[in-house]
């Protein structure tokens, strides 16, 4: 785990400058937020997969100032040669407390939308200053991947995804990478570390050096496939486009599983990582079917997206019923191997997360603090805030609604909401058009413990994460869903804070 | 550090059917190469920069197997419930020696181009299949990065640039983009930990939050900017745009400066972080040319690189002498915060590195290993390779020339090239068209040391590695240089080279 000073500078500065000024400890609120949803050129996210949580409170409740941290900071020189930092600073800095922070967070797996707070930090203003970055760190990226595998997974129809993208991943965030990815709806990741620690199989065969290697030794791919089907009888899945997908692979393949067969075993399938995905996909089914072999799996390969899924989903309906297959039949045994696209959000490499100060405590009551835009959009909405997500009458999510503090939405009431950065937009929910309110929001972090039930470990629970991300995008609207041009789900204020903003922007 | 289950799920199974099949110990030969480089859309770079070899290094010296790695494998169960990994293997594992293999490698800051062989790993079978996805995951993504600096660099023109992408970068691999960015050519980082382990003070100064803050408690910008001041009064760089860039931020922060300069200390500037940067730096200049503070700095962030920084000088150029100022002295005054966009590298965010088998030890000798693909260009290059730079009569770099590993190429002589991909394609160099043939692989860890001079020390030295980026850069023809439809620079191969892969081919 990286340490204190993984941390941009400024906010150490800035720490020193609040320890000069007596503001060190003045207790103060950030909330944590991403303005758009992933805009991935020609096609777009309609709503995010919170991720991230339980490194972010790792992080608070584990990392110490270490005294080479301390020395680094006294090397640091200003312009003159003068140091930068000094004694009174790098003594509280040697002692500084991160867990007098409070983390509140909407859970793991959860549905989250632009413009509301996904975490929220209260506690010291310079320990929540030096947070920032670790912070936004922590979870802009899995939000971001979690986002991405779970369009992946919606437009692989509830086939499987593997997360393959360690190679060209972002270093040691390859694994960030692969854990948000189950989080998000893959079903399995050939990061072996990260399967391993989740309690998720990794997946993996063989590459197509095996097969060069025996093809070196002078020997050929059917010599490559028997020696993996000996090592894996019942696991046993080749990768058949090393020399000619069609004319080699796929018969060699076939040769291999009767082989199996007649041993009493039963062949897993194939993977294909090259050429036309889905046209290979429906030649290759036909020939396994006809081999007798119409239960085994295909595996499909190669700079695979969302977008790329889709199609050749769409393709192989078509070119299925043209070679004599049932289409949903050809579909109902693929898997999906999805690498650099969804470990580096193809299109989208950043959420444009922030940490921005919201409350300041004024003798025990939280004083608002805004930040003007030219873009209303993008000024800040003010203030300590609920979140609360309002479902319709069918059960259906319609909108997240920012509240004051101190408001609590009942169901049976009429809803007026604003738009959450133009307020002259304006919309009336009717009290039987909405059946609940659901605060999403939870502590996390609060005194240095995890106040979740089940602790750390239920904060890095990856299958329960899953389990929310499925609950809550099965509660979204088709729209809010579809892969392209999706549908804007709402975002709104409150009457209460509405006004509070209005009244705030007037003083500046 | 990570460990040696970092990597993908299928070199293990490949690795346990290698010693079943008596293969573990086969000597044999990878190569590292991307195939293209780096497409942003809209403009392209037309060479690399190689980083990363210093991590990869200490993680092939220092990475061992954990008990905890082998009970990972000894619960992994394949489809029947069997397990996958049996005691022969678990017992290899256990003891599998990572420093058996030798790495190669063209030394980090060096320019790099496609289909050459950046790295190179010799050793036995089992265990150099272990490294590939460690050894992609290594160079890869710093390769990346450290190209987009260089590019970033070259369009801001010798000023200045700051590497300020912690937030939003890739979870952990924040810290290999902030480092790689430095060896391509960035001036510093925010990343604190980074700056300070590679001995280059990181920079930052304050957030729009400081400012946000001391309005919330009922004082001005001008008050949060004297608290600047006061506590960095030699270092006093003020962020303006917090309320209103041009009517309160540089108004306020040329005050600031005044109370500076009367108490005999020199302020160094101001950064704008939002609107429209090449305008706003020239009203600002002008402001504070006209208060007196022509020497001051003036940093611009938000959404940069390398073309918003072309756009931004190109317009300063024209703007500048409308407002009557000197346009090369406003350009000579700006500095570039640059985040999100060089740290995930937008626009092209993974590098398509690859590690290919090709050769294998045949009593004493390689074999060479070849794998074939419908595209020429995709063919790989077989056998041993030694990889040389060839520079022309002036010095430029005229083209990267792959060899068989017995050849030497000594000036003098006419040389007779083919085109990487297309042997077809030939090119005749005259003896006296060229000067200098420099061989560009190192050895780098030879038996779990590190043999380049200066040891593991040397390889993290990131002075040294810009060092050598600078170097490489400029002996680069500009039209290879240039940010949008570079000159694709020439890599070819051999007579003998070309004769060898025809050879292979028609064997498949």
């Amino acid at each position: 785990m990286r340490g204190i000073l993984s941390t941009d500078e400024y906010q150490l500065t800035m720490a020193q400058l609040y320890l000069r000024a007596g503001l060190a400890d003045r207790r103060v609120r950030f909330e944590h937020f991403f303005r758009t949803n992933p805009d991935y050129g020609t096609h777009q996210a309609g709503y995010c997969v919170a991720a991230g949580i339980g490194d972010l409170a790792r992080w608070v409740r584990t990392t110490r100032t270490t005294p080479a941290d301390v020395e680094a900071l006294r090397g640091h020189r200003g312009r003159t040669g003068a140091r930068l930092f000094d004694d009174a600073f790098l003594e509280w800095f040697a002692e500084v407390d991160l867990c007098a922070l409070d983390v509140h967070a909407v859970p793991e797996g959860r549905v989250v939308h632009p413009n509301t707070p996904m975490s929220v930090v209260e506690g010291p203003l310079a320990a929540a200053q030096l947070l920032e970055t670790p912070l936004l760190n922590a979870l802009n990226f899995p939000t971001l991947i979690a986002t991405k595998a779970s369009r992946v997974a919606e437009a692989a129809r509830d086939r499987p995804v593997l997360e393959f993208g360690m190679r060209r991943a972002a270093g040691a965030g390859a694994d960030a990478a692969s854990r948000a990815a189950l989080v998000g709806g893959a079903a399995s990741t050939s990061n072996a570390a990260v399967g391993y620690a989740a309690g998720i199989a990794p997946s993996g065969t063989h590459a197509h050096s095996m097969v060069q290697l025996f093809l070196a030794l002078g020997e050929g791919e059917r010599d490559a496939f028997a020696a993996y089907a000996d090592a894996y009888p019942d696991d046993c899945l080749l990768l058949v486009d090393t020399i000619d997908t069609l004319g080699s692979g796929v018969p060699n393949a076939i040769a291999t599983f009767e082989d199996l067969r007649r041993r009493g075993h039963q062949p897993v399938g194939i993977r294909l990582d090259s050429g036309d995905l889905a046209h290979l996909a429906v030649r290759s089914a036909r020939m396994l079917d006809d081999a007798g072999f119409g239960d085994t799996t295909i595996v499909l390969s190669s700079s695979l997206d969302e977008l790329a899924i889709w199609q050749i989903v769409t393709q192989v309906a078509s070119e299925a019923p043209r070679a004599g297959l049932d289409a949903d039949a050809v579909v109902g045994r693929l898997v999906f191997g999805v690498g650099s696209r969804l470990a580096t959000s193809h299109g989208a490499p950043s959420l444009d997360g922030v940490y921005k100060l919201v409350a300041v405590d004024e003798e025990g009551a939280w004083a608002p603090a805004i930040k003007r835009s030219d873009t209303p959009e993008k000024v800040l909405n003010p203030g300590a805030k609920g979140l609360w997500r309002v479902y319709d009458a069918g059960g259906t999510a319609t909108a997240d609604v920012l509240t004051t503090a101190e408001e609590h939405l009942a169901p049976g009431t009429e809803l007026h909401l604003h738009h959450h950065g133009r307020s002259d937009l304006t919309r009336t929910v009717a009290a039987d058009g909405w059946s609940e309110a659901e605060p999403l929001l939870e502590p996390i972090v609060v005194g240095g413990e995890v106040v979740v039930d089940g602790g750390q470990d239920a904060l890095d629970d990856v299958a329960a994460a899953r389990a929310r991300r499925r609950a809550d995008v099965e509660r979204l609207d088709p729209g809010v869903r579809r892969l392209v041009n999706p549908h804007v789900y709402h975002v709104s204020i409150t009457d209460d804070l509405a006004e509070l903003k209005a009244g705030l922007l007037r003083t500046l």
